[in-house]
């Protein structure tokens, strides 16, 4: 993110702020004080610790650039930091479920205090540096929309009582099935990464760099549940031949026999709709990395490099089915020509550990904690989900989780040596 | 519990019945639904569990002994039932922290649809079977009385906040030092346990028995707050020749230096009422059977037996410092004569580990899982705490907490050989 | 152990102390250096351990009473303590087997060189002091012999190739079903303990004292393999009302379906000869408290109290089939009346926790950390095994064990209430 | 490994399988069947078990080719597969420690013995195939003599009594303190990988490829025991800024304050010639990839790529400080110029995760398990150690664990971006 380079116009970024903060409360509606208070697993965060996490982010990194800011909440900021070492002492992150305190309502107006701060600090001129703060802050709190969503998702499965979070809306949508074929990509010395001083983007993208792709292709549309339904009647789950070592370990130890939020009758699956018939044409979703490459195996094919991804997917528009939609699930692919589904619907994995870019200089300061040091043992996705704000995405977004999470939107897109 | 002997008047049971139920509502005056879903360790349980809890347990054994009856929530039970086996699978316990639903208001609900459907039951007559049976979830619903405070105790300490669950009532109680005196107990063969078949009792203080008493002596009082301090003070946490081996491995994995809820600079402990300056006093509260243990060989005495407390403590009024005090909070002895503090305040360990006595025989059925299957590795606590409900409390009482366990209001007598 | 009233002949010290010394060496006759270090569970310890324990246990306590004494292995001390805080550190117990150092030979060496200095020192002349020190090595010496069978026995046990330690010696032993019988016990005040200061006992047997008796009887012989068999085929481990909750939690997480040698097929058991035929007539073996607790419960009958059981066993001689039989396996009963197998074969799981006596004063110094600080969490056992030296039991004998243990030779016998 | 074009004459091959299995047994002079036991972690394996298992290789996949073969122990296989699912069910790896049988003698008979048959296999002549397999078989010895090593250095510092493996030779190289630099390396495209089909290579070094190297420097030699030590006086085990965020959690967990077999004074270092001092100029050892990464950081360096080191090892020869040299231990840098110390020393870690090459083959069949299989959170080590036997390392030598290891001969050379 290079601030200098930031064109704001002070209404702009107003209304921005505006609007994606009032998302996140938007996300919140139907959720009672209960809800936004669980914590299923340590993996996963309470909604109210997400409500009250992105504002402390704002008073921290965005109002707090003020040294004569005092904030009205330092008792809660132990709580309210995540990970930032070099802001100081936090919470233990498995015990976020055990705050009832500050209330949701305390929460609600804390927001409500913290936006009227920045929004008078941005009436009053935004100058580059506080515009990539209000920015980075903006894109922290998308994140946590799509958290928020993924969390809640668990929080409802692991209650015996499994409420539903909204009532599906009316699918609309062509349910073909498209048959997969595979695409060939470009071989040879490609860029990639983030290049645009003009756009955010996160410091991971960058810097824009050369790599060199091998010859390969690339399927056109994502792996449906049906597909993924035959590797499990195969024996997929149960052959150590498919699976890598640590993989195999898992399966093994935590019983997996299918997705996360299937039934163990293979005939529905858990939804923020609630339990519904499983759609053979539309895209698997909550699996694992270690899912994703047993099944690329037995499917005789890989899971494509980012490199590969995002070469591909520089090409297209960054549509698809997204938060807006308000499914919150992914839809099967249209019939058409091309890759589809680059785009939403579920993040891919990819064959790439998540490390940084050659030259990457993380941020300074406390917010050059922000990617760079989680740069071991996890996996590049792509492309956003049904979870992610359309505007939250980029061709260069790299997301990243350990190959045994399960509770994103996650599925598979394969890709083949040629 | 001799259920044919009880005499019960209808309207007596109904009154009965009602003021308890309420009493469990009013402790949760001014605990919001956020402060009644923490679950703060796997030991402990939510308050709103504890409200729908023994609320499923009037539905399960006194409604439900009518074939007919159709519960309007079987939905729930699953995530009610705490351990009853044989009455079906239930939800795991530590994970009673996840259950956002029913919501506060359904299980307020809940409670009002039972107690009228209990209410109604008794009205139309309660003979013996149906007054035993609700006298036992009359007693259920007290000790979990005791647990929800104790429970909420843990669970607000365990927050940055550390609210305050009630203001402290002004101590209008003497504050003074009492010596402590060792008062001879008697030798030789002893009856004990509950024997009078018109009152209830749980079965594990059945049947009346005897039992022999070596020569010994009592404390007159608790130890103090005080008291331990002197063995903090001098390295009792640091000498494993004070403790037992598990009780040392204990102290050595937890790190262990003094009380539960003592602050590290030992002037001060959290109580219901907040954080306060520590009484010298007032008994030391929050100690571990480990904790009593090693404080008595410190001072050159022992625990006394449960046999040794009861003989003590049956010439005495079940009078002190109750849950109805409303202070939440052991206080200082009165000076004076005599046995003190034998009722009330913390219960007290007793150097006897928690197994049957001679002739024990169960309740049939379901009901005989409330308290045989836990005699194995737990030691006996006496004499009720001030989060115990007066009348709950009898001389023949047997609570029972396995040897680590410190968020209980229990404390420390001491006795002697002679 | 009153030391001040011992009364031993030099010469018969010396032939004591030499022939018991030498029996822990013919134990180990067979086994390589190899067999005598696996250290197959955190409870279990190597064979040379034991070896090498046993005598720096005489070198610390007694050559070391004498000031001038300088050890020559003081580099092995800190690996040769097991719990005695008050002496020092200590190597972790777990990691006993990580030992290859000292080898097998600098062991047996050491054990000649202590032996000969000890040998010396009695030669001198010996006066109660160092008669008891010495004797109470010796009954150390003699506890290891046991704890060497049963571990040898599991590490065998956890071997892929299970070896054989001892060929079976020829049965000539009859082998008739003798059926069970419930015998009357004595109904009130009986004094038990060990009160003959002219013997030595454990300071946990100690001091002889008078306790109450219920009306009860106890069973004429042992649970037989083929009584235990009928609760396993009967869904004894599928059953949780017949467990007490930590058993069938313990049942539940180890996935015992079965004593703890006994072979899937329910038809044989591995033993110190290999793998036999399950004997039907022959006492049932290797079972922890929570089996044979519930086995009682399953029966309609209970576990005897440590001091009915010593009660009954004190008309009797302490013999039976002990570690001089080298059978290393318990037999079946003879045919006959009265009480059978109250001595040897398998230890017997009483009903009594293990605490201290009214009274009791541990040893002073380290030697108190013998007994007294291991009072928590574990039963009684009584009347010695097929692996206890005969003149190592008595009556008063206690030995103890966690409920979960099941490597030792022990097994039931049942009681009644009356 | 392409076994068609293998061309291998019956005596060289004959020469070189005896002479390396000859070795392996060399590395066990003056160490006990007891030494050879110690299993000090689930990671390592006895020395024992080392021996066994690589005889087993040989057996299941060079004369088990022979459909014919009857093996005279399969009895044994069960415990000496280490991980290959497909040939069956296995020994619990953390469990080897257990296996006193078979005796070390006999698993000495055993080696012989197959030894033996191989031997005359190859007299009979060698194909292609019978070749691969041998040299496959070889290639897995070797890594086992290093895993032996380190194995047996970790199992002697586990040990109070720290014994000495092997003394150390009279240290006749030079030490003088070299300048670090930073050298350039080549940008732009570049091949890596193996791809000379008449030499043998693990399938995970293959195929060769390109790939884009970035503008980038090397130092000219390992970082040494001096400049880490400035490291850990700076705090660098106390400042979280420098770690990765696992890092930092293993840094608190298992509180590392210096490499693994520095002593708490930071002046001396156990090696397998017991405790020596620190010699600032050696290359520092024994540091995981987290340790590597921070001081890298700290430094305001990097680790170099995988591709970036091969580049640049590929004008060299592979000589230097290996198994061959007894040292076992890294040694100080020549005075001189270019790149120093790039075989042999010490493993050096790499910015690289260990996945798979463009266009990865596994190998068919069980063998296909060797390396494919552990392709996740572990990272690239290149280079070889003091441990490693020269003739086994080549350029494109792949070696990977995960990055907490710390118990290999690893260590440290920094690159930078320019």
């Amino acid at each position: 993110m290079n601030a200098s380079t930031f064109a704001v116009r002070t209404e702009d970024c107003f209304a921005r702020f505006m609007r994606i903060r009032r998302q996140t409360l938007a996300l919140c509606a139907g959720l009672s004080a209960e809800d936004l208070m669980v914590q299923s697993m340590p993996d996963a965060s309470p909604g109210k610790w997400h409500l009250a996490h992105t504002t402390w982010f704002f008073e921290q990194f965005v109002l707090g650039r003020d040294p004569a800011y005092r904030s009205p909440n330092t008792a809660w900021h132990y709580q309210l930091n995540s990970y930032y070492q070099s802001v100081g002492p936090m919470h233990a992150r498995p015990q976020r479920g055990l705050l009832s305190r500050p209330s949701l309502d305390e929460v609600r107006d804390y927001r409500a205090r913290i936006d009227e701060a920045v929004g008078e600090l941005i009436m009053r001129g935004v100058d580059d540096v506080l515009a990539a703060r209000i920015e980075l802050g903006l894109q922290h709190e998308q994140q946590h929309q799509e958290l928020l969503l993924t969390d809640i998702k668990h929080a409802f499965w692991s209650q015996p009582l499994q409420p539903v979070y909204r009532q599906a809306l009316h699918a609309e949508t062509e349910n073909v099935s498209v048959p997969m074929r595979f695409l060939p990509g470009r071989e040879g010395v490609v860029e990639i990464g983030h290049g645009d001083s003009g756009r955010f983007a996160y410091d991971n993208e960058t810097p824009r760099h050369r790599t060199w792709l091998s010859q390969h292709t690339l399927a056109n549309r994502l792996v449906t549940n049906g597909e993924y339904l035959a590797f499990v009647r195969d024996g997929g789950y149960r052959d150590p031949a498919l699976w890598l070592s640590d993989g195999w370990d898992t399966v093994q130890r935590e019983g997996w026999q299918r997705p996360l939020y299937w039934q163990e009758d293979l005939s529905s699956e858990f939804t923020l709709s609630g339990m519904h018939a499983l759609n053979a044409n539309a895209p698997v979703c909550h699996v694992s990395y270690f899912e994703a490459d047993a099944f690329a195996r037995w499917a005789g094919a890989r899971l494509p490099t980012e490199g590969e991804w995002e070469n591909a997917a520089v090409a297209q528009q960054a549509a698809g089915n997204f938060q807006e939609n308000q499914r919150f699930h992914p839809i099967a692919a249209h019939a058409g020509e091309g890759m589809q589904q680059m785009y939403g619907d579920v993040w891919e994995w990819t064959a790439s550990p998540y490390v940084s870019y050659p030259g990457f200089n993380p941020l300074p300061g406390a917010l050059g904690e922000y990617n760079g040091k989680f740069m071991n043992g996890q996996w590049v996705l792509r492309g956003g989900s049904c979870a992610t704000p359309q505007d939250h995405i980029r061709v260069s977004y790299r997301n990243f989780f350990p190959p045994h999470a399960r509770w994103q939107f996650a599925g598979i897109r394969l890709g083949q040596d040629r």
